[in-house]
């Protein structure tokens, strides 16, 4: 069965977490990938290519999943995460796009 | 003269700063207000009522003003901060009634 990590319900949801979860340029990369990729698409931790140590790359995802912004499966040594795009865009309706277009719209 | 400290362009506001800026409680308090108030209203640094020492509180400020989301003015003793919302706004659609409506739609 998987192990289904402790995340907020979509009313639990804080901005200041939301905020500071996405205030990180390797976090913001993460869910950048993941808000361009087909609604639901699962991807490894490891396949964001982010260069940066296990642990630290453990830390981001516990941060990402504790904001609200990525549900996180642990199935043995198999860890996925999704975003968790409609629950975002209700509490938060924009700020995803926001980050979508980042690369696009940077001055 | 006034002082006008130093502060990007619209063009170039990060993304990565202004959300930075905005995952502190203090400063979302500050943008907050300011968001809520008549578009040009200016207000002394000292009068949001921030629990912090004065020097925290100028660091806030810079916090703010370097990102983008503020104008800081220093006339002598009197260093007032006006919100950018028409180039926040601009640069980042929606990202300021994320925080106006932080409130009522918490929890």
């Amino acid at each position: 069965m998987p192990d289904e990590c402790t995340q907020p319900t979509a009313q639990e949801m804080r901005l200041a977490d939301v905020l500071a979860a996405l205030a990180d340029d390797h976090r913001r990369h993460v869910v950048r990938e993941l808000v361009r990729s087909e609604d639901g698409t699962g991807r490894t931790c490891t396949s964001f290519g982010l260069p940066v140590s296990k642990s630290t790359r453990s830390h981001h995802f516990k941060v990402l999943r504790e904001a609200g912004l990525v549900h996180q499966v642990d199935r043995g040594n198999m860890s996925g995460v999704t975003l968790r795009r409609d629950d975002v865009e209700r509490r938060f309706p924009g700020l995803l796009a926001l980050v979508e277009i980042e690369d696009g719209s940077a001055g």
